[in-house]
């Protein structure tokens, strides 16, 4: 199977045991909603990439991690969408989850997904009890507080915002999440994977600064000009296009240069290259090859 | 240590993790805010009591199923009380989270909570790796969806309720949880367990619906009349208040009667009619005795 069909296949069962039999209607498909189809997959897929370079030696257990990741990330999507975040009418081309089911389900589709992720995790690591509880306690804090996805969001209630433990929070979290929990999961070292996991973060986060400044809905699936509107730091605004262009690129080589001594290092190379043309705006990639 | 230091222990340890240096300084207290001083503390202390009833063999594990089951109570009060569910200014006599620190960081408290309930689970389970999946399984069930918390509030959403799922989501799962992760946690079967913990979670539903029919906003906590407000069902207005507290008493008994047998069997015996005492509204509490 490719990483695709392992990812799909992860969120398609996740998914099927939160909306068993039983299950309210509305949360039943507004869980669905959220997570089909997906977008770009792209922790998962880095997770999953990194399982594989460390010899894929429990491929269910990456296949959870990932599943688990991707679960966690749409939750926090639904979740910043609301009126008291972003308000974003529109998400992945589709009105957001709240504007489909209302406000009081999407918030509900963001905690379900939340607990949906950890008991994937749960019920895919029970022939490997020794990797469970580093597995919850690596990906839980990738996306809790102090460092994970909530304190990101929470910074933008702060009245003097930390911009370096922000962007850290709320974006290169949960790569540095992904990147140790498949390191994990094949029984790599995840702090040998450290530094390739914080460039991976950091180009992400210039992506999306690049996005939103650059007006590129479509291809983002978010409405963009969303950071100038809502008040929030965006390294276009310091650097310019091309100058965060640059950064970009530079990151996404040193990401590359980071990779650990294994049996997999050439293939996630050329793949690192390739996800990274995925993450410009179209009208930069071309320029960039 | 007797119970309520074990949790309160348990709850000051996870907060300390969760609000550590970096956290962003509202997300820090309002965390604080939401969790202490706490309320009655009904589920954690049911947690422990059964693991004690089987005997206690491994406090820590207990100690954190306790935290994180009450963490997880938080959440869904935190949520609840947001303008698209309750609209609830106050809540345990003091302004809600949202009233007092905004509706974004309500939100987020919400889900940090939820997060750091497995968090907790996976830290203080790794000295017992064989226990770590089930409980975070167990505990994710009581409220996930298709079976816990989160569909059971979702049911309010629904066009037609189903008033026994809607109940047995919203209420019973989490004091089946609390009970199944009590036991699991000292190598108990949950399943021998399962008759108590239907019939305390359903006795719970009975004396929640007697508060909010008797105008009882004091004791309880949480401004009384909500059910007829909100439109959802409410046992009191079907059976009377006389028929309700009849029926809490059955099902105290009823749960009493179905300790299985285990050396603290009488001691927990006990200690379910004293906490029942306290489950009632205290002019009824009176007549009952």
């Amino acid at each position: 199977m490719d990483l695709s069909d392992r990812i799909e296949t992860g969120m398609q069962t996740a998914i099927r045991y939160a909306t068993a039999n039983g299950c309210p209607q509305k949360l039943g498909k507004a869980l669905k909603y959220a997570v089909f189809p997906g977008g770009a997959r792209i922790r998962p897929r880095l997770c999953l990439a990194v399982s594989q370079a460390c010899g894929d030696k429990d491929p269910r257990v990456a296949n959870a991690c990932a599943t688990a990741i991707e679960l966690l990330h749409c939750a926090s999507l639904v979740h910043d969408d609301l009126p008291c975040f972003d308000n974003a009418a529109t998400r992945r081309g589709k009105p957001s989850v709240h504007k489909e089911y209302g406000e009081e389900i999407a918030l509900l589709v963001g905690d379900g997904l939340i607990v949906t992720a950890f008991e994937t995790l749960a019920r895919e690591t029970l022939h490997a009890p020794e990797q469970t509880a580093r597995l919850v306690a690596t990906i839980a804090n990738a996306v809790g507080s102090p460092y994970g996805i909530v304190a990101g969001q929470a910074w933008e209630s702060e009245e003097k915002i930390n911009i370096t433990a922000y962007h850290r929070a709320k974006t290169a979290s949960l790569f540095t999440g992904a990147v140790s929990a498949g390191a994990l999961s094949s029984y790599g070292n995840p702090l040998d994977w450290y530094a390739l996991a914080d460039a991976l973060g950091a180009a992400y986060q210039v992506a999306d600064d690049l996005y939103d400044a650059m007006d590129d809905t479509d291809s983002m699936g978010k409405p963009a000009g969303q950071d100038a509107e809502n008040g929030r730091p965006n390294l276009v605004a310091e650097l310019g296009v091309q100058g965060a262009l640059k950064k970009l690129q530079e990151l996404v080589e040193t990401a590359a240069d980071s990779i650990p001594d294994c049996e997999g290092a050439d293939l996630l190379s050329a793949m690192i290259h390739k996800e990274a043309k995925r993450l410009m705006p179209a009208k930069l990639a071309a320029s960039a090859a």
